[in-house]
């Protein structure tokens, strides 16, 4: 298996699948930033926190290839790797179905970071990172 | 039918349908938030600008009886009366399925308002609902 | 602290805070669904399997009553007991924050049993939580 | 403006905002699939039914760029084009807000038609789309 600097254990929740019995699309993107917050508050931040700060990271893009539906009663592994790319921090996030290692999604989601109302170079990104290995 | 001050007709969306195939529970509170909202709106405030302002409305009890599925294609009357009770603004509102007026769903809303962190006697409330007859 | 049958730690998703700052109170009723249907599951039985079975458990009312409102980076513990009543499963479900053990939420929720289309007694309940002293 | 097949105004519910005020991503998601669902709808075909029919389609990647934020209070008009791409059917789709007509999201959805359990080579779409001019 890849390797990640970051990964988070989820289990699915019934109300997060429709009408078609599985976990409806969007949802993974709930999944994809719940990790990155969860990720940075293993750093130490919050993004709450950081909002009442003035400091707003947000999603400039995301890109999700969807492979295997995640189902009621699924777990799965949500994994992340970063890398700074010009002003953006750019995840790479990749979910497994838990219980065979089975990739269920593969995203990468570009952010940016607007600090009292301006788009920075990503300052705060890089002060948040600079201890990560990799 | 009976009558009621506000009235807003809404299509049910596919992912608010859950794995049985019908609307999922929790999406009542929504369609019921979103009419409050829109009925706020109609009186010319918005509950954004009122946030920022430091005017809060919050739910303090929702009570909510299901009586009929919403499912995939329908669409829906969402109808709103309301009281003013001590403090508290209550809201009973009404949900039909919009191609028979079947009752979908029957809540009773109570709501607060916190002005800079203190709950008032609803104040704020009064002053909007003056002009309604009811 | 009172007794309860079952919890669930949870962690607030940022997504589910609302402008205001705070968990939507929609979300308390996605909270109290996925600790009903993680307790179905401690039980040996799992909600999407129930309804290829032909049996759909249907909320049809539900009473909340918010206390204290939960923030981002709040955890939670998620609280339930049950009692039959008549045709009824019936659930109360306190949410405490598990900073302190404060209570946000308090909710009865009734739930019945549909099979193959019919309303039953609730035997399927019956049958679930025979095992179950108290 | 552009040229669109389909489109859609809707209106910003504010349990859509997060915690910085703003439309949260994966909500843009939901506008499109409600877009999309809406547009078949206009085709004379319904979602559900089709899942009940046994033919499922399934988004298979999603890339999404977010342009400017939507708010509370926001209207916007949610815009599609689409183009039948090997067995694939993607779609074009803009969201812009309704008071200006800026663009808020520019996305493109790649989705695939599983019927009983196969994947197709998309002839469920042809079939539908058979009648568009463009």
């Amino acid at each position: 298996m890849k390797e990640y600097i970051y990964k988070l254990t989820i289990k699915v929740r019934d109300y997060e699948c429709d009408l078609q019995g599985v976990v409806n699309n969007s949802n993974y993107q709930h999944y994809m930033e719940h990790t990155r917050h969860e990720f940075l508050e293993s750093l130490g931040e919050n993004f709450g926190v950081m909002h009442e700060k003035g400091v707003d990271a947000f999603v400039s893009r995301v890109d999700i290839q969807y492979k295997t539906s995640l189902r009621s009663g699924d777990s799965f592994v949500s994994c992340l790797n970063l890398s700074k790319e010009g002003p953006k921090l750019v995840f790479y996030q990749d979910i497994y179905r838990a219980s065979d290692m089975v990739l269920a999604a593969k995203g990468k989601v570009e952010t940016v970071v607007v600090e009292d109302g301006k788009l920075t170079r990503g300052e705060y990104f890089d002060e948040l990172i600079k201890g990560l290995k990799k």
